[in-house]
């Protein structure tokens, strides 16, 4: 694949680095020079000290031939106007951040597909295990949740096969036992303390399966 | 909850945000007055300006009664710092975000929960979707991934029951259809062009998954 | 009018001018807010500072009852995204000045008025000027210019009624006269030395119109 | 011609531009070697790192043999020491950009042709198409402005010879039509909806212009 | 030796010095490239620009064959988590300097050997000599001081010899005398005006140890 | 004591802490006028925010009746000219840290106490504690060093009592023991296990020293 | 007398000084708002920040009335421009220091009076002690140098009345004597060792002269 | 003469300029580098970046065979240390400017010459000249000034000889006449209208002597 990953700020330079391990051709491009020549050293790829919005800058990076621009600044104006040129480019795979989640109506009438607010992303994850420190939030979908659960001595489900349980409003994913296994559930798999289960329950569901896998609901201290 | 978090990078803000959102007594701790004086004017929280790894600090935070602490800086030293002397204030809910993965063992040691590189999050799930258009990566746990598909006209599932699948690698999680039903997925429910799928598979199983759900799997252009 | 303008730069400051001594309704918006708090002090006008890519920075200005948005920064990516949310504001008259010419469609395609390069219009009069001391460009319109001549003493031109030359490609506009008047020529003016005459001509009659109006095509120097 | 162009702003750039590529002898002279190596890596000119008011700096650009310098910084009091150099240096044509209209007369008494305030140029241009989107400011003289006009498809005009017209206090200047024709209106010409009329008036009758022309004079909204 | 040394502050600079003039095998971390080049230039030892959190910079810097890790940045977080690193790589000595008293325990936890704040060492020492010109601490330990002292023609002591004076609560550890002879007392020693004499005292016996000696117990001025 | 300290580094700040707790009358002066609030928002002292060579802050500081003045600052021309300004106004009692020895002289000429090179102190100290993790060494004097050194268990000195030693260049000074007891070695005191034992030593018995109490005289890895 | 000073760097500071000492009426004008403040609090005058090339500035300092405008800046195009404006605002008495000499000749034409580079005045003075430090340069003019020269003990002239001198292109000026008395030397006054001597000599009889009064010919060292 | 300047800033890079051109051995010592590089572009000196209160910085200076040092820098501290470090290092000939008179006592008592406060100096030469537009002050000595009068038409000297006048407290010390002749005055020299005299005069007869030479002492405006 042939990639065009604009901005080198933190999630620039690791998917610089995921795509060149890859073994994709991959250019970036980044106002600041100093960054291109750091990235430079450390992967096999072209890096041009430029302004995104600039055509001639575009030009230089092979728009005409990339299969996918990534724009990851953290300047949704140059985000859109980037993509924008892109997608006159002809570019068939345009992917962009989003910083503000007004502005995505913007991005998606361009056609350009985009990722919303990553800092919001992490935090709610931080935000989930904050409160519960044996439950870890991987994502969301609209109208649930996807955990990974830590399954209690106590909890109810201890003992017991996923089959006895009613579920009616999650899914059990997946379970990671001691020693790495990872079983993907069927109804006469009995589940043990210690078991890492992963889980997706519709919010209105979320606490009630907190409930019969962890025990965890006990009042807030203060 | 009583949390303190730490740093008011654009995690420790959309934290914040949400934090104060649900309810929470929230203070946060920052080294730049001015970001301290920014976050006050948004939301109804503490802030104090100052260097978190300074006990007189934390102690102004009342991290003697706070229930959790969230470290959020870009400096692994700091994060680390805080979060020791925060479990030895006794604080029960210690969580931090490490930003080089050699340094997990140390955080581990001294008993915080951690987050891995949120930078590499976000740009992981850039790359799925650069690579197709039609698959977004919502999370990945080891051993497989989670991710969302939108069932293309010409896929091999379309006006097939679930059930029919020979599906041995993966778990179907949730469906979404035009309208905004979400459905937790029964063997008899037959799939349409356009639902999103959400769906887990194993690593080894993923090509084949896409194959089967959305027949992306043209050979790349260069 | 009510009017919102954007960016304080020499134009936007130059704008703001105009726009308050004619006794419009002026808001202002620019990141810097050392820039606002000085236009507050000279004219009778709102100051917003903050980032006008930014909706709820909009919202603050008024954006809903506003009858002009004019957009002056620097940088074509803020102007494009700015105008773009005041068009969905229902804004009924948009207007930037386009810094790159090759970003003009965007701006055309969203439906903004356009003013392109300012830069460059200046820079095109000087040009003229520097070339020829007694002919000033004024504008320049597809296919033909503008300008202004000072009638030389030797110049054909003198003491002929104007009926009397063969004008196939330019059309006599106005002429000044020493003392201030200003003449629309009609066919029986007789030119007098030192008139400044205004003066369209297409492109391919330019040269034959200096000569005529002013006898300056001798060979440069070098 | 040999011309010396003083500043690398916006406009001293878009100079260097213009006059590279008529094929002239460009020096470029300013105090920020970083701008001067930038123009060197696109023009094919001469540039100098230095103060223009420093005449060995002056003497390094070739003063002798120049036939016209431009001086185009944002400090008048550089601009105006500078042109007065060049007068010294016998340079036949001395132009400049003057910044603060009441500097205007020192350098007139120098002897320099200048260009009063170049934002407030852009600006009046601005406003004029804020207040009224189908006429646009193509530049002013003492005592009247020359506009372009799109006829409205139920203006008076349309489908009227101009002869009919009284037009005491106007002159028609060009017409273009769509495809791009460029007319030299003589009386018979029609007017057609959608014709872009070039077009000057007297600063009394502006109003009326408008009116025959385009309608657009309905009282403003607030 | 071979010595790692973390911080090109005052104290790492003369560190490496003292070092490298002992024959050592030196390697120096420092973020700032200038201050690395500067070293390079004076002393024979190898440096590296970088963050000595980070495994690949300890690694480059042969943390595997080091004897000995040195911290002394200003920053506590930092020299923790660097030597917390070094532990783990088994480094036999690792010592920190620790700017914060409350850091002491985390430090010792992890087995480092720790100079607490340096600037306090320095202040005390010169506090002793504003109150009393002719007495300087030289160190103190839980308990007691070792100061020198500088025997007063009249002081009480002169021309005893030591076994005469009742010396419970301190020790005469050494005598320099004029011309630079150095005394291990031994009972026998008779005391002269000049003789610089270094002694160990209870913090109980501080007061009466300087009257013998030096006779400086005037009360202050103010 | 009416003391002014000059110099708000980490060393200043220090002396103006002890110096304050000690109950004196101190005056601080720097040219940084942030650090002159910051520490008058600890400490009950009178900041100046001044040039210490400048006779009228000098004045202001009250040198008249000052009865110590403190140089501290890293700079040996300020510190120096400081000094001598307060020798002329008077001041029983001149100290200053001086940054480069070749300095010393002057300092002296002008009879001013000096501490030589602070950050050599600290590093010295910490060279010693690099080389052998036992034995730190808390001071030099002209000939000879005190350490301080933990007896290890398998050391010749263990279960002797003192005067069964030969020491002919070494003088016991103090022992710590388990429990903070401080003693005062006699000779019939018997060495345990981990006794922490201050020692003088001259240079030429520094090793044997070692040896017989500690037993570290292994040879280098490398 | 009413005096604006302009520029409030070494010289214009000092400037301010003397003219406030003398009782007069003065306002200073400088871009740097903080220097204007420090001045505020030093001396009893009106200060502008501001740039007094801006007429509107020029106007607040109350140019209408003032008698004298100096110009201190170090941007000799600044001095020209607001000199130009004070002469045009009919200042009587407008004075510059000129800190290239090339720029002499425009200074003049507006009837500035001119004081060039101040520096290189000092440079001289300074120059000449060098040379000779029993010899100060007091000042020079076209064709002639003012010195002052202490009479050593074995000079020609000591004991000599001053008639006997063939002086023929020197002028004995002053003498200062031991006491501070200041003698107008007439014929019969005799020079006696130690005498300072204020003397006037043209450029061809500077080397006779210091012969003759202080014997200091001997050649270079190197 | 091998002679060592110390600071470039403007008396500096006169000085060096002086100092070259007379054909001296010259070395500069500046901290900035820049400033350093600077110099070496434009004169054959040799020009070392460093501190000169260090004694290698002097070393490498070749302070060892130095006939001169000029201390130059704007801080006196500085200046002190260098000359005096110049002093023991037995430099012959040592000279500094001293920018707070207060300093003076201790540069005198090291042995240095200096020429207090260069600012004053020239600002008390512009203070006079604003004062009176045809009285220049070239310099004072203790008790008297020199200047420079322009004889005016009217003024009671004018076609008087010198020895008419009756001349007790001041001196005729050259007159230049049109032309550029330069005349040492005898008693039979009648002066002319527009004569350049240099006089000097005691403080006590100043306004006598204008009054004789140019009658300008009318009272001031306001």
């Amino acid at each position: 694949m042939y990639i065009i990953i604009v901005g080198l700020g933190g999630i620039g330079r690791n998917l610089t680095a995921i795509s060149a391990n890859h073994g994709n051709s991959v250019v970036v491009i980044d106002q600041d020079e100093t960054k291109c020549n750091d990235i430079l050293e450390h992967y096999d790829v072209l890096a041009i000290a430029g302004d995104s919005t600039d055509s001639s800058v575009l030009d230089d990076a092979g728009i005409e031939r990339a299969q996918s621009l990534v724009a990851t600044t953290s300047d949704d104006a140059v985000n859109l106007m980037t993509c924008w040129l892109a997608k006159r480019f002809k570019v068939p795979n345009v992917v962009s951040i989003v910083n503000q989640k007004e502005h995505s109506a913007l991005f998606k009438e361009v056609g350009v597909k985009i990722s919303e607010n990553p800092d919001e992303l992490v935090a709610t994850r931080l935000y989930y295990w904050a409160e519960n420190p044996n439950m870890q939030q991987l994502a969301s979908i609209p109208g649930g949740t996807i955990f990974e659960v830590v399954a209690e001595d106590d909890a109810p489900i201890i003992n017991h096969e996923i089959r006895e349980l009613e579920v009616k409003n999650f899914v059990f994913i997946a379970i990671r036992r001691a020693g790495g296994e990872l079983i993907i559930p069927s109804g006469d798999v009995k589940i043990r303390p210690g078991d890492v289960i992963t889980v997706f329950t519709k919010k209105e569901a979320e606490k009630e399966c907190i409930a019969i896998l962890n025990r965890q609901l006990k009042s807030p201290k203060a």
